[in-house]
């Protein structure tokens, strides 16, 4: 795979200077363009020591806007970013739409060091390029152009580099003992970083191998690449990068969902209600202690129709716990920030550290729900998003986060029962809104998406758990049950 | 000054369930109201052990709507944390404009702690405190309501309540070792604690003391406290608030400024730019591999007209460095997440990690610079700014963080000749707008900004460097002296 990248391409000193002046009006000119673009560009550099992978960031940074570029570097990882899901801290360096984020590590760092030094072995590494596909595939679903650079350096050009460093007094420094270890283990480091580059060159985030030796062709190489690709992705329509919808079974408007399997005639009375209230309190009061202990993280989503009582459970179960462990976070209209990003960016901000609680008062199904019936998500984008969700909270509870998610389910007459009763109570008003009622006429509509939404992505890792809402009492002690059992399986 | 919370008061539950609602609906719709409003909440819990701080706190989330308001609670800080200053932490947690963020632990936390436990003596108490004050003062002047919440229980009443809990199983647990280790030491924390309340009970953020033994009167207490504040706060005039400003001696039109004192002849041949920029660059590569080792972190901030060439400079260091320790921040207009904080908020985001280099490029001088000339700030806004910048820049020294802050300076027909071969360069054309020939107009109100900039604010600890720029070899080689030097002297 490297022997194209092992020809000792150089480039003059003439013609890479008249190069420079025209790539670097291209750049310029191209950073404008994208500025006023939908998506971003991220820029992933990788390859071998003294391949020029720092210089080749620094030269970028010299010849573009430093306004629309930001650059990322992952070193041993922090506490923070320890106790939440691998991807986490890459999450947090993405660039925002319009603008070039350049990752130097990047998510292929750990995996291939990890297989170098024998800590995993095949298969493990396998395992974990699988998930980059999948993370991959998701950035390039939503829009973002992602590129990949990967600095290729011969063994004997390596060779060559140190001695070179070495004579001279003022580049000594430059040395350093991991060079030295790199270069003992060089032939090993080759035979993973081509299983990598092979498993993960795909049709929608190929490898660009760009030989390191010499500078002024490394620079021109890059530039050049970088600049195709981007202008060709400006160049498109928008709407050829939507991907082709999938047949969509819908559902007719007769056909039973899944919400009218539920027995909404199920209640309890104020003395039960009393007694398992507080017993349940008490059980989550100690397993939120225990998980926190542990440093078990636990993320509720609750999804529900308006009025349908999901404030009250969660206050239920807030009134339980400790509020130092946990959060809620209410889901509204995403800030500009989070508007410019990936649409599970503003979800992924808010992932608990180690033993706390985070409640998702609405989440990321907002996409397969409201986004989907409102036509704010296009279909194909709704479509792929059972699958992104998916993988998403796996990767959650494959970090040992417990997922708890909750559809909170009333009928059309219990609903406008509860608006009428919010309008009459000054200090519930401002929870109804006209929207509200518009929201009750597509009720159907909402029905099936509830309905696909829980046949999609009820995983055996995730489940969803329906409740029966119209009596509040019975909701609020269901809620707290199922929380507790879901608990006492995990700790 | 705690007696007066050791009386016993309690509250029956007839009193208590009517006081109730009615404190909910005023909570709910002060919510509302408050949402309109250009200013946050800030609302500190602190106090005794066992007084109910997070009982409080739940009743509050359960009270109010959790839409507008957020709760931060304050463990062991963790590494991200630990090699910010201090403050850091807290300008994380910060509410937006408009929402109510209880803040749980917070900065009082540290101080008594380190006082109950003798790693300090009253003098360094005294001392935290007064950074505090100032950091209080800060928030207010910018707006901000700070509730100040402390909640008290006599030493009979703590111990009343330990046994109490004790004898019943279901409650058994709630009494940890700390709880009795803090028992032991009451006295102590109680002189502790009177000590901080009185030199921190300041005249725009007084502590209100809260009896914590009854459930009931302590959650109406609390609610009834937060709803009076808060209702004040909204009702006043905002003009009302703006501090008186201070008597400005304005420079007149042909006075003298700092910069003229500038020789802007100097200059520097291209051999010898070319040797001195090469020696600086090796030099600078050094002290910045000694940085990341002995874990000293950097600020640099650009200031200086348009085209004054601060890109220029700006791209000669970070070509010296390894842009995995380097990041470049550009200071733009703000994102709305920034404009609903405070001004400082937005750099503090950036504060570097231990080791590393954050280079601002144009920064919170702004405030005293673009904002005062053209309006955006009022007068006492950026006649406060001076106080407050110092005051941001010395917590970041005394966290060991070097700052080296420097202007570069061209005339105006250097200016105006650098205008027209920017509108010449095709890759440069970008860099130039209408507004920049508008700014030129005002120059004269730049220059005196400037002048009082830098007499106000160049410090011991953050002393501004004067960068003669008409010849950008001169300038480039200037700063990177002056930034090798101030490392220097710094490692």
């Amino acid at each position: 795979m490297f022997e194209a990248a092992e020809l000792g391409r150089t480039l003059d000193k003439e013609t890479y200077e008249a190069q420079v002046a025209e790539l670097r009006t291209g750049l310029l000119t191209l950073q404008q363009e994208l500025s006023h673009c939908d998506f971003p560009v991220i820029l992933l550099i990788s390859g071998a020591d003294g391949a020029g992978k720092s210089e080749t960031v620094n030269i970028l940074h010299q010849w573009m806007d430093p306004r629309g570029i930001q650059t990322a570097a992952f070193d041993e990882p922090t506490d923070e970013e320890r106790e939440r899901p691998a991807f986490w801290r890459f999450w947090r360096a993405l660039p925002p739409k319009g603008q070039i984020g350049i990752l130097f590590g990047s998510w292929y760092s750990d995996p291939i060091t990890q297989r170098v030094e024998n800590r995993v072995d095949d298969s493990g590494l396998d395992l974990m390029l699988k998930r980059i596909n999948i993370f991959e595939k998701m950035l390039v679903d939503d829009g973002a152009l992602l590129i990949k650079l990967w600095f290729h350096l011969g063994r004997d050009m390596q060779v060559q580099r140190i001695k070179k460093l070495r004579k001279n007094p003022k580049t000594r420094w430059q040395v350093s003992e991991r060079d030295l270890a790199a270069l003992k283990s060089y032939g090993r480091f080759r035979t993973v970083a081509e299983r990598t580059l092979g498993q993960t060159s795909t049709g929608e985030a190929p490898w660009m191998i760009i030989e390191g030796f010499d500078e002024r062709y490394r620079n021109t190489t890059t530039a050049t690449h970088i600049l195709e690709v981007v202008r060709k992705r400006i160049a498109l329509d928008p709407k050829s990068l939507r991907g082709a919808a999938t047949a969509w079974k819908r559902l007719g408007e007769n056909d039973k969902t899944i919400l009218d399997a539920l027995d909404l005639d199920r209640h309890l009375e104020k003395k039960a209600y009393r007694k398992q209230l507080a017993d349940y309190q008490g059980r989550l009061s100690v397993l939120a202690r225990k998980a926190r202990e542990q440093k078990v993280s636990t993320i509720v989503v609750f999804e529900g129709w308006d009025a349908a009582g999901k404030g009250g459970i969660i206050r239920r179960i807030t009134g339980a716990m400790d509020a130092r462990s946990l959060r809620v976070i209410p889901v509204a209209a995403p800030t500009d920030e989070e508007r410019a990003q990936h649409y599970l960016w503003r979800f992924w901000r808010h992932i608990p550290r180690a033993g706390r609680f985070t409640i998702y008062d609405r989440s990321w199904y907002g996409r397969v729900l409201v986004e989907r019936v409102e036509g704010y998500a296009a279909e194909d984008e709704w479509i792929r998003a059972y699958r992104e969700i998916n993988e998403f909270e796996e990767e959650l509870t494959e970090h040992g986060i417990v997922v708890v998610k909750f559809w909170v389910h009333i009928d059309r007459d219990e609903q406008l029962l509860r608006f009428k009763a919010r309008e009459e109570t000054s200090f519930k008003q401002h929870k109804i809104t006209e929207e509200d009622y518009r929201n009750r006429e597509r009720w159907d509509d909402y029905a099936h998406a509830v309905n696909d939404m829980v046949e999609r992505t009820s995983t055996v890792f995730a489940p969803w758990h329906l409740i029966e809402g119209n009596d509040k009492r019975w909701a609020r002690v269901r809620a707290l049950k199922i929380l507790c059992e879901r608990l006492e399986k995990a700790l």
